[in-house]
């Protein structure tokens, strides 16, 4: 099952605001539609959210009755626009379309007919790249996963937040694979309930033993020995390693830190952001009260009441056990190995 | 507002599940009943079960209709049996009934009817020094909270914790009637929403400035400086110091220490075991997953998903940078100074 695709002449997702109650697709046939389904969060996960900006920019181009090659790369270049402002946070948004802006701006390429076709084998290429990118990301992480363990695990991370697959949700899908017995502490992941949600439904979909716990029992339970290791994804990663992730994501890094386990990120190179320095840089977005206040359309506190609801946390590089790539483990000092894996990557695709 | 009481010869609580949609009383006429209650968290916070549970006591007493003493303190001990394990954690229920039952034993009371008038007396005097308690570590904690202070609570503390006024909540309270200059930040404190629900309900009620959180947003709001001390309350604490509290309490107070923030814990001498040397000896609650997998009748995750819903964690010491109780602020060696603090309370009561 793709969570975003190509799917006759339009953009297909999964909406993952009905799951696990039901399974249902959402077709797409105008980008001002992609970038609603974005911020309204149909499509999260910061792989996913870069391969469904992908689409919805080809399907700009598509759209687009431009007849010149400057007319093509303005529609183009103003429905980037609209899609990288959909969410600030995870940087994949901003990588997927800067990844088709370079291929319509190529010069080799002279008519709109080119153009389109141009950007939408590049889309088509980069939502197939993830799959393998997230396989291979799951190889790599599995070597870090002891038989046995415990994986505390935040938010998804699974083929919900890819395009298929998953990353911190893919090396355990791995690992299981690989025959290792295992076992996922899932937290719930308030206030969206990504874990309870996505998380739950996709490892018993998977067959993997797991238990569903509150965002406030994870520190008991690795108090009591019951974790071996945390595993989470990434929204943004600083050249220097902090990264930016689902909130409740530093406190559990700082948590493993104080019970001595460790704490792994997972995310393709297209999440690091080598034009930030740090962690300090990167934008936080903040999301509607009613996230906090209401459960679907119920209310759970007062009428009225002020809210905080940051979307991300920032936990520094000093946190990180490691930060698994497609490129391979990246260990500590990150300036320098995530610099190389991001290069590695890049060199790939040229 | 009285949380629990006595009226017109039943126990009466306002039904905590009901806030702050609405404030509704129940009336109970039956001991069975108030158990029910109290296991139900119709009443829930400590010092408020402690009252309940003597209430409860009280009420299987004027309902018993043993003619002889001895019928009588049967009766009477049955029903304490019953409401003793309606929660496991808090040992304020135990402490209620306790003192109850060193009544009804008292050999200078001859008759059935003088048992049960010296009971409810006993019973009503305990709900009223809980209120006189509360006022007074209010008093002794706000010392501790610097005009300006953001102050992080987690769960309920309040009037509603407690037969009136509160324990965190009661300091925080008492900090603000001296004038000072605070902001609350309110953990929502899942699975049962205390803080949402509650805190912020009562908050609000007492124009004191506030901002709901989720759980997982708690580390961030330090990390960004954003927060001067956290307060809780207690369900017990071992004779060293170790508490038991909501779950969640542990995760805030290892927060708080790489934080280098004061953690204060807010509890009457009655939340004091002595008889556990330790917090290892706590019995901690699990409760019914359906806390974890539904809001109110609303299913949020997967049917049939294996939950672990533990309802407190325990503490250690070495994280407590002082616990305030009626007797004042306590600080470490916690072994000699719970022990003096308990006793100094005895001895007011002999």
């Amino acid at each position: 099952m793709r969570t975003v695709a190509w799917y006759q002449g339009r953009v297909r997702m999964v909406d993952q605001r009905r799951i696990p109650h039901s399974l249902e697709f959402l077709d797409f046939d105008e980008y001002h539609q992609v970038a609603q389904a974005i911020q309204e969060m149909v499509v999260r996960g910061a792989p996913a959210i870069g391969a469904a900006g992908a689409l919805g920019l080809a399907l700009a181009a598509q759209n687009s009755t431009a007849t010149t090659r400057e007319g093509l790369v303005q529609d183009v270049e103003r429905a980037a626009k609209e899609l990288r402002a959909a969410r600030p946070t995870a940087v994949n948004l901003s990588w997927g379309l800067d990844r088709l802006l370079a291929v319509i701006r190529d010069a080799r390429l002279q008519t709109p007919g080119e153009m389109r076709e141009a950007i939408l084998q590049e889309a088509l290429q980069l939502v197939e790249e993830d799959v393998i990118i997230n396989q291979r990301m799951g190889r790599f992480g599995a070597a870090l996963i002891p038989d046995g363990a415990t994986i505390l695990h935040h938010c998804n991370t699974g083929g919900l937040a890819a395009v298929d697959y998953g990353t911190a949700l893919g090396v355990i899908r791995t690992a299981h694979e690989e025959g290792k017995r295992i076992h996922v502490l899932v937290d719930e992941t308030r206030p969206r309930l990504q874990g309870a949600r996505l998380t739950a439904w996709e490892l018993m979909q998977w067959g993997i033993p797991m238990t569903l716990i509150v965002d406030n029992a994870a520190a008991s339970m690795m108090q009591q020995g019951k974790v071996t290791l945390v595993a989470v994804g990434a929204d943004r990663i600083a050249a220097n390693g902090d990264t930016a992730n689902k909130i409740g994501t530093y406190m559990l890094a700082v948590l493993a830190a104080s019970h001595q386990l460790p704490f792994y990120v997972v995310a393709p190179t297209s999440t690091i952001d080598l034009n930030l320095p740090t962690g300090r840089e990167i934008p936080i977005e903040e999301r509607d009260p009613r996230e906090v206040t209401y459960i679907e359309n119920m209310p759970i506190g007062p009428e009225g009441v002020r809210v905080a609801n940051p979307a991300f946390d920032v936990t520094p590089a000093r946190y990180i056990s490691a930060i698994v790539t497609e490129e391979g483990v990246v260990r500590p000092p990150y300036e320098d190995h995530l610099r190389e894996a991001v290069l590695k990557a890049r060199q790939k695709r040229t």
